[in-house]
This record gives C-alpha cells, sequence and structure tokens, in this order.
C-alpha cells in the first residue's frame, strides 16, 4: 500500500522541535508489514497545507496526517482539508459531545474555544480520541484515504493503533505483520555485540538491527511470514546466550518495571540512599505503579550531616575517606537498611560534575554499594560523559545491581 | 525566499530514525530570517527522490537535500539528481582530488568505492566537506537553487554555514536575521492566554507563536528588522504584564534551575520530603550544577514508618487524617526542615494512581506545603492525567511554589 505522513506545525519547520511522531508512525505500521513512502512537515499555513493534500492525495492511497487539531486559531487542518477537498465545515454533534465527555471526566470546565475542535469537514468520520480533547477524523477522496490525527505522540500513537490500523488492514486485505524481538542490553557496546554475531550468526531469516537508548543497546530481531514465531524463539534463545548475562529485558519491559517486578514477587523491601543521583534511582523505581509494595524509603543525603543522621555513616569515614568513597557507599547502604529495616539497601554516591573532581576522584567516579542480609557488595566505578550522563548510567547500573541479585546473577 | 528540504534515507521512513538533519537546518535558516516553507522525507528510492525533486523545483526557489552521497549503492543522490535534471553524470576531478586528500590527511587508504563519491551531474558546483569523504554540490535548474548535503549531522551543519548561508544571502541580497522571546508559563492553558492577547493585543510587527512543553506553555515572541530588539522588549514587557505571575522562565532558562540559582543568590537552604512524587523534585533540582550548595537533603517517604522517623508525622495524623492530607503535608514541611535545619522545607503528599484512590481523595489528589521561618503554607489539589502526568505536574508545582517565594510573590 502506497502511504505517506503530513504532519504540520510551525515548530517543525522552524526548527523548534525535530518531528519525532513520523518515526513512530512508521515503526508502527512498518511493525505491521506497511512502509512509508515519504513523509512531509509544513507549518500551520493554508496555502503550505492545501498544496501538499493536493499533490499527495493524488499519488498515494492513504494520507495519515497529523496535528492543527487543537483549539487555537493555527490549528487549521479541518478548515483547510473541507476546502481542498471542497466539503462544508460542519459541527460535528458527536465530536463536540465527546469533548465535553472528555473535560466532564476530568471535572474541568470547557473552553468555548474548544467547541472549534468539533467543526470537521462534512461527510468525514470521526475517530474518537479517548487521551485528548481533539477527536481526528477520516476521510475518503477519490482512491485516497486519509487519516487526521492529534500532534501529542501518545494520543496520536494510541488512534494510530486502535482506529488507523483495522482500516488499514480491511483496506489491504489484511497483512501479515513482520514480527520483532527486541533484547535490551545493558554493559556491551553495539560494535562488541556485532563482533558476537559475526563469530555466531543468526539462522537465516532472521534479519538484526540495532537501537541505542543511553546506556542501553536495543538488540532487534525481526522476521515475517507463518514461521517468524518459531524463528524468532529460536533466534532470541541463541541472542541470550550469547549476550547474558547482559540481556535485562525484552520488548516493551524496562529495567526499573523489571527490577519493581522482581522485588514485589520475592516479596523483598528495599530502601535506597543517593548522593550523586540526588532522587534519580528512586523516581525511576516509583515511576512504576505499586512501588510502595516494595519501596520502604529512600534518602537523597547531599550533606554530610544527613549521611549521619539519617545513615549513621562514622565521621571518620567522612573525614578519612570522604564522602565519595567504597567506605562511605558501604556504610549508606548498611544504614539506609538498618535505619528502614528492609531487606535490601542501596547507595550510591559519586562525582556526577562538573566540578568536585579531584586528580584521584576525577568526574564520574561513582561507588555503588548493596546490602542484604546475605551479602554485602561495594564496587566502584569511573563513568565517562556529561552530568546527566554519569547520573543516568550511575543510577541504571544501581537497578542492573538489584536484578542481578534478585535475578541470582551475582 | 521560498525554501525546502528533502531527505533521504530509508531508516527516515522506515523509522529507525527521527529525522533531526530538517530542526538544525530550520533552526540555522530561521536564526538567519529564512524560513523553511517545508520539509520531505522519502527512502532510497530512485522513483521517490526524482518525483519529490520534481514537484518541489516547480514550487520553490531553494532546495536543499540530505543524505544519499555516500559510497554505497543505496547512496543514489548524485545520479537521481543528474537524471531528473537531464544532466549526464561526470567524474568530478576537484572532487576527486578532495576525497583522496581526506584520506591522505587520515592516513587512511582510499577504497575504490570512494571514486563514486565524485561522480556529479554536470554543470554542478562542487562544495566540499573539511569533515568527512562526501563532497556536496550544487546546481541551478530554472529559478530554483539545489544544494546537496551530506546526511552526517556536523559535517552538513559546516557545510550548510560556510557553503550555503553566503549563497542564500547574495541571492536574497543579505538577511536581517529573526528574533525570538520565549516566555514560559505555568497555570494558565493556551486557549486562555490567546484570549488575554485577543483582549490586549501585542504591536504591530511582533508575531505571537505557541508551543506546548507538559505542564508548561511556551509563549513565542517574534520579530526582524533593525526594530527587531526594541519591538521584542516592547513586547515582552506587554506579555509580563499580562502573564504575571504566571511566567516562570524565558528563553533557554528552566524552572529548576531557575529556582536553583534564587535558592543560591538568596543564599537560603532547602530539604525536601516526597512521597507521591518519589524523588523527581529531588532529581530535578539535582540535575542543576552545584544543587549542593542550597539542598541539605531529601527524603522519599513512601511508607509511614518513614514518615515518623525522618519527618515526626505524629501517629494521630496519618490515623485520622491518613498520609494523603493537609495536616500530613504541613507536618511533613515541618518535620524535614527541623530535622534538616534548613531555611525552607517543602513537602508533596498524595494520590498519583493508578491504585490507591477513594471517593473522597480520588486519584490525582495531592497536597503540598511550604514551611519557612517567616511562613508557613499548605494547598490541595486535584490534578488529572495519568500517573506519570500526576508526578509531574506535582514536582513542577512545587518547585513553582520556591519560585514565588523567592520572587516574594506569595
Amino acid at each position: 500500500m502506497n502511504i505517506a505522513v503530513l504532519t504540520t506545525g510551525d515548530e517543525l519547520v522552524n526548527g523548534e522541535m525535530s518531528d519525532t511522531n513520523t518515526a513512530r508512525i512508521a515503526q508502527l505500521l512498518g511493525a505491521w508489514g506497511y512502509a512509508v513512502r515519504e513523509s512531509r512537515a509544513v507549518g500551520d499555513d493554508e496555502a503550505e497545507i492545501e498544496a501538499a493534500l493536493h499533490d499527495m492525495t493524488a499519488r498515494r492511497e492513504v494520507i495519515i496526517g497529523t496535528g492543527g487539531l487543537g483549539p487555537t486559531d493555527d490549528d487549521l487542518t479541518a478548515r483547510v482539508a473541507a476546502r481542498t477537498f471542497g466539503r462544508r465545515l460542519v459541527l460535528n454533534e458527536e465530536a463536540l459531545a465527546q469533548i465535553r465527555r472528555f473535560f466532564e471526566q476530568k471535572n474541568r470546565e470547557m473552553h468555548p474555544r474548544n467547541e472549534k475542535q468539533a467543526l470537521l469537514p462534512q461527510k468525514s468520520v470521526i475517530l474518537p480520541n479517548r487521551l485528548g480533547t481533539a477527536p481526528g477524523f477520516y476521510l475518503r477522496h477519490g482512491n485516497c484515504d486519509l487519516f487526521f490525527l492529534p500532534g501529542v505522540p501518545r494520543e496520536m500513537i494510541a488512534m494510530l493503533e486502535e482506529q488507523v490500523l483495522p482500516r488499514l488492514q480491511e483496506r489491504s486485505g489484511g497483512s501479515t505483520p513482520l514480527q520483532e524481538r527486541i533484547l535490551k542490553v545493558f554493559g556491551l557496546s553495539e560494535p562488541k555485540i556485532e563482533e558476537l554475531f559475526v563469530q555466531a550468526p543468526l539462522a537465516q531469516g532472521v534479519q538484526l538491527a540495532y537501537g541505542v537508548d543511553f546506556p542501553f543497546v536495543h538488540v532487534k530481531l525481526r522476521a515475517s511470514g507463518s514461521e517468524a514465531g518459531e524463528q524468532l524463539d529460536r533466534a532470541e534463545l541463541h541472542a541470550r546466550k550469547l549476550l547474558e548475562p547482559f540481556v535485562f529485558a525484552v520488548g516493551k519491559e524496562t529495567l526499573a518495571a523489571n527490577v519493581a517486578r522482581m522485588l514485589t514477587d520475592a516479596n523483598l523491601t528495599l530502601a535506597l540512599a543517593e548522593s550523586c543521583t540526588g532522587g534519580l534511582v528512586s523516581q525511576m523505581l516509583t515511576d512504576i505503579p505499586g512501588a510502595s509494595r516494595f519501596l520502604e524509603r529512600g534518602a537523597v543525603t547531599y550533606s554530610n550531616s544527613a549521611k549521619r543522621d539519617w545513615l549513621q555513616v562514622p565521621d571518620e569515614i567522612l573525614r578519612q575517606d570522604g564522602a565519595v568513597s567504597r567506605a562511605c557507599a558501604r556504610a549508606m547502604a548498611r544504614g539506609i537498611r538498618h535505619s528502614a529495616g528492609t531487606d535490601l539497601g542501596l547507595a550510591v554516591t559519586g562525582i556526577a560534575g562538573p566540578d568536585g573532581g579531584t586528580p584521584e576522584k576525577p568526574v564520574g567516579t561513582v561507588f555503588l554499594a548493596l546490602s542484604a542480609a546475605d551479602q554485602e557488595r561495594v564496587q566502584g566505578y569511573r563513568f565517562s560523559g556529561d552530568r546527566e550522563q554519569i547520573r543516568r548510567i550511575s543510577a541504571c547500573m544501581a537497578l542492573e545491581w538489584l536484578r542481578r541479585y534478585l535475578a541470582g546473577e551475582s
């Protein structure tokens, strides 16, 4: 099927924002075997939008448009679509009711301007939006199916999956999706992983691709056809053998969510003591619903006095070894575990920079410590990167420690 | 000038990569007053590239193309451009010499394949690439100037600045950069802000645009020409009057960075007590270099025992009012301030969901409290959205409380 994407918004052509919607759309459609042939972005400009719609409807079977469905004057999509395809702009009662319902559910008052969002081209079908105020719409012009979705990624993606994809499959008479298995890896570089697969290649019919999500590498295994499932099962086994113990998650799983699940399943409690990560580990774990089941408390101990009061770190360690030291990390992990009375105590202390580095302890020096009833572990690292990267890789490494402990790998 | 961007590469239309070059080009050109009207991306597909070039040269004065200049077979740009504009593909000696030089300088051997990169459409002008092997080229077709650059961002940007921009200025007879002033707003919706500007419009010559960065709205004031600076100064004053006290930052400033600066300037210390935000406030503040100057400690008190031990929240409050209550928030703010011995204590407690809501305290119920020597403030909110949104807006509101307190606005 000949599919094109049209994104609208001044921010996309004046450089304020990179267009990520196009990639998300292409990914999602690609996963179902539909290739996007072309994507275009134009500003909130009637003439440009109209010219693009004219040209694209003449050359494509399916157009997916995003953006310009909002309540403000620079949201032009419905009006321009109506004019381009010679239709009147009419108030769609169903759309209006949906917008009203959205505000009611949120106990928010509906601004009169939002009524504008219910003005759709005649004979177009509303595409309900359960996550936001802007309903999308679908219309057919000649041989071209046009789907107009909001620009807000999460709303757009949900509507694409739930409402556009089924219509595409109807039109194309079904499609066998390209299947993908993603292994998320922490601790091996992409070149290193490539090398491993060169030495032990995958079976025929399974393609290999890579993605990076700092500090992680995503290994993507892809296959299509009726055998795809079995092929990917075998390929995943092969890849896991090759990459163990560096695979921390599969598919949509995340490191934090897996650690949360493992802690809950093992019925273990955790307390955190963070210095250089400043609450990042705690924030990542509490992003997961139900974190209260295992996280008893977390301490962000920037000051020495906080390390003394809450973690019982001995003065002498702070004086002699310093707050960024193997001894301090150990004391922090023990201290938080005892003061919280949890099964596990995890501590991070280090120098995230840009200031605070010394010749012996340069920026990037980080110590992790894990305290448990059955074991205690302390290790020093020297991470590179800017403040944000050092904080992020430190927090991820702390979570990885938990994962390996809970998986019995350490 | 009527400018369009064409990026080529399968990775751009199959969703493996988001196209960031378009935004970089638009930013750089925008800073010089040149607006990009349209951007397109197509795969490494001769027919698609040719169709795009045909259509775009008919409608634009300037086309900037990126990608497809590499040595491999899927790098098609030069060949397709030659065919599209009816020119022969000829070996450009100057380009070949430049490629040879590049490899010599790097003491690397030149692969025969790289000679392909010197094959350019007849009568095109080479655009040297000092950072990579792929030379770009420039040609004129009809009234349209076409510039073809490599897809590697740093090479592309350098060539755009050094070689394309001067030619654009020549063509446009010089240009004055477009200036922009961004006011970041928290607490007013986009429709509400628009309404205010309708009631009190900006002076002639200043354009107004909006952007959203949940939970914030960005108000953008733009002007060009010799008067731009003064026009924007006046417009900013006008907008500030209109939007006070909801403007928390200007331009590249962020809420967290401004709060950090204000705390440092005022030489005040802060301690945090977070429940539902689970360390997010602390993480946002410690993202800022030098946070250790004002942040003494932070407590993530998920459990009641943590609230008792570290924040001295009375049992009776936890029993009678519950952990998510006005009384508990106040006690948490007082408690953290006293245990840390800081000037300020800030507390957040609430229900981020998806579970834990009750009829009296539905998901989204959040209490904030600020304790200082000269005042104490507690307030309840009912935020809407998913867990992530509720956590984020709660954390931003907590930072906004600090900003207003430090600005003497509350």
